[in-house]
């Protein structure tokens, strides 16, 4: 703690392992690819729940709860899903350990072997679609609104803490309904609820958008997107909702009886938001000295440091600072009291800023003849000295107006990176700078995968509030409707 | 829905499975062992979530994750954990599938075999105590108290919904302490924790005590758990709370320095209840009718069904209802209008029954004439007429003491069934009745293991608030000095 972190400019990715670390959200475990997260970083993961549970809730979803482990033949049901799915994942093919004849500890008891293998859940559909085969009857047993909060395993090569692991926890919403167009409001719907989320909770700007045939998610008709900048310019991808269409229906045989009484297929969307969102908040808005957390998800928003010589003067400044804390606790502030005697305000004030506290106090004895405090905010480093009196309602204020500002300022960053580009040259040069590049394209997978051949750029997405504009594609030059947007990406 | 169960008299354990069916609390699915928690019975755990975790933190802990992959050789470091745990757990041995050359469906792809196995958590002490190592250098890093709320798997044989299943949620807590005596009074602490959830909010009278040597958890020194009697006579081990003392700080190394510069082992607890809490809530109070939900713990407490004909008396009706819904909510009464036009009331009536909802409320024409409502209270069923205008309030207290009632019935149960007996002849015969049984017992793990070869019972627990009191061992006649609870158990 208090140790400087290597700046952006330097080396953002290395600045971006050591925040992690450093700040006390994340650590590498011992099980290659599997992190730890650790209480601080947990309890912002915690509040991400908190607020996304309850937007699921009143939109009229239940959670619910499906096994972990998946048997090895429902991945072949779905055929695009087996492809883009069932390959690099953890699988369980022994159910016992025993004693090591030769002393050694335990190994794998070859008697126990399953007679087909398990695999711990990549994602739920199939497990979820083989369920509710059961669940539905008739079309009064639909709608189906169902989300599920769990971990999942996807085997990752090189992992990152928060941005990509083997094991990750996210939540997965899986909808049955009975029409296509209930469905396709469904899975819009979602992605709205993930956009509203990202920039009112995370002060994340979001750009909405379809994925195009290549990016969607196995076994979709209709992939939408919500898109972030990050400060070195890569996009990451921060929530998806797709539109499943009948498929996962068909392969696990799940119809219903119409009103009319005819059988039908179920339609289907599912949609998640990971621990993923994590590694975003951090990179959106942090900056050399630490995180900087938006008032909304900070688990500590105030943090109150007294500055004494001696017991009398720290019960003194206790007696006063006590008063505070009650008084922000009735506004629904969470504050932290820090009067740790083993370490000098100095060392406090370099740790909050590390951890991203919005707002710190610090009270000492010339305030206290004063009857003021020093208010520092950690989103533009700057302190006000604030009369004590009216620091509860001022800082009530604050935090609105430090939520905002971080919005701001990330959304200012994103739409100053935003390149038009119409040639080849252009773009090349554009994804080099970074950002999002907006470029129009003939709409073919073949295109699309030649232009990441040759740039590491991918198709991020074709945003729902585009413009219709008749262009060239940049590659071919062949005829396009609309630009899309191109970025590198996490 | 609507259809009878089987009564607990005629087959309990039939009865118990049908209504965890029925009452669409949960299901078996597709993967042996593991179940599917619908819905309705993961409202209920969110509610037991919601508390504990309350509880929790209200003392001091936080929530972290740790990996749910554990590598194999951790079993081995602690040597009487291993005994305990290692052997019927779930083994993943590969990372990766393929596709069948022969085209049918995605096979193991043998090259990508794992260098160690790694073990699904079945427990986390050992991963979280090798993740401590690096947490804890100095007595500054002590206390640390940490919560995770995780799914584990162990694999049994023979499984039931909630009660026994491979796969199961539960949070575990793993603390670190600097002397032996705090982590001792952190170890009573979440047991006395436990029993104040058990009886204020499940309604669920236990009884607190040491478990002997021979049921402890693998790896501790002295494990507390809460015990609580089934209908059936038979008890249910319903939480429990571990003093691990040194074991796992030796097995993973890990030393803290004291104040006075010296270097330690870390002493540790380990405690947690899981979903099985849901079986113990279902079996301890419900009836022939289905389950019977304490106010607290009930997603739904008040459902309100209109009884009509024709759309203009339905709409009357509503009218008023609609303001009742309202005054219940702003009062924190979570309340369901069931309007739906496709099933009879008497069909409702029986589902929310079968459902558990602490209260129904019944409003028709003629109500409506008298500003009145029928009022029935699902634990005792019997049915009220109140006025409108005192409805919510009613209901209110009610709730109160339905929770109380319900409680009071469970204790008078359990109270009926503790029997005293002094000889073996005595002991088989109360054992066979069912109920626990206080007996004297040399303290012997041989004698409790003859006890029960010979009877089935097994040693439930050593109450703590046990007067001592000279007596012979009911099966060896050597002395001993306090008498100890026996039963046959889930």
């Amino acid at each position: 703690m208090g140790k400087g972190i290597t700046s952006r400019e330097e080396n953002y990715s290395q600045w971006y392992n050591e925040l992690v670390v450093k700040a006390d959200l994340a650590e590498n475990s011992a099980v290659r690819g599997s992190m730890v997260i650790k209480p601080y970083g947990y309890a912002i993961w915690e509040k991400m729940q908190a607020q996304l549970d309850k937007m699921f809730k009143e939109t009229g979803h239940e959670n619910a709860y499906f096994p972990l482990f998946i048997p090895k033949s429902f991945f072949s049901k779905e055929a695009s899903h087996v492809d883009g799915f069932a390959k690099e994942c953890a699988v369980v093919t022994h159910y016992r350990l025993k004693n090591d004849p030769n002393g050694k500890g335990v190994i794998v008891d070859e008697d126990a072997k399953l007679e087909e293998e398990l695999i711990v859940r990549p994602t739920s559909e199939t497990i979820i679609w083989s369920t509710y085969k059961n669940w539905i009857q008739s079309y009064r047993d639909l709608p189906i609104l169902v989300n599920q909060w769990a971990n999942v395993v996807r085997w990752e090569m090189r992992t990152r803490l928060f941005l990509r692991t083997a094991e990750f926890l996210w939540q997965e919403g899986h909808t049955a309904h009975a029409t296509s167009d209930e469905a396709l409001a469904e899975t819009k719907q979602m992605i709205n609820i993930y956009s509203e989320f990202a920039e009112k909770h995370m002060a994340m700007p979001v750009v909405i958008g379809r994925k195009s045939e290549n990016e969607r998610f196995a076994g979709a008709l209709e992939t939408f997107t919500i898109e972030a900048l990050m400060q070195d310019g890569k996009a990451l991808q921060s929530g998806t909702s797709h539109f499943l269409g009948q498929n996962f229906a068909k392969a696990f045989d799940v119809k219903f009886a119409t009103k009319e009484g005819k059988e039908e297929y179920v339609w289907a969307s599912s949609w998640g938001v990971s621990t993923r969102l994590m590694g975003a908040l951090i990179m959106a808005h942090s900056d050399d000295k630490g995180l900087v957390l938006p008032p909304k998800l900070a688990p500590i928003q105030v943090a109150i440091v007294p500055i004494y010589k001696g017991e009398q003067q720290l019960e003194e400044i206790s007696k006063k600072i006590n008063v505070l804390v009650k008084d922000f606790r009735a506004k629904g502030i969470s504050v932290k009291y820090d009067n740790r005697d083993t370490h000098k305000p100095g060392f406090k004030f370099a740790e909050y800023e590390l951890k991203g506290v919005p707002v710190r106090i610090a009270i000492g004895p010339r305030d206290m003849a004063n009857g003021t405090c020093e208010v520092a905010r950690r989103d533009t480093l700057t302190k006000e000295t604030v009369m004590q009196y009216d620091v509860v309602e001022y800082i009530e204020k604050l935090l609105e107006e430090i939520q905002e500002n971080i919005y701001n300022k990330a959304l200012n960053f994103r739409n100053n990176n935003i390149q038009e580009v119409n040639t080849f040259d252009e773009f090349k040069e554009a994804i080099e700078k970074g950002g999002f590049v907006s470029a129009h394209w003939d709409g073919t997978k073949e295109t699309e995968i030649k232009i990441k051949d040759l740039t590491k750029a991918t198709l991020r997405c074709i945003p729902l509030e585009n413009k219709k504009e008749e262009g060239e594609c940049i590659l071919t030059g062949k005829p396009s409707k609309e630009r899309v947007l191109f970025a590198k990406a996490y």
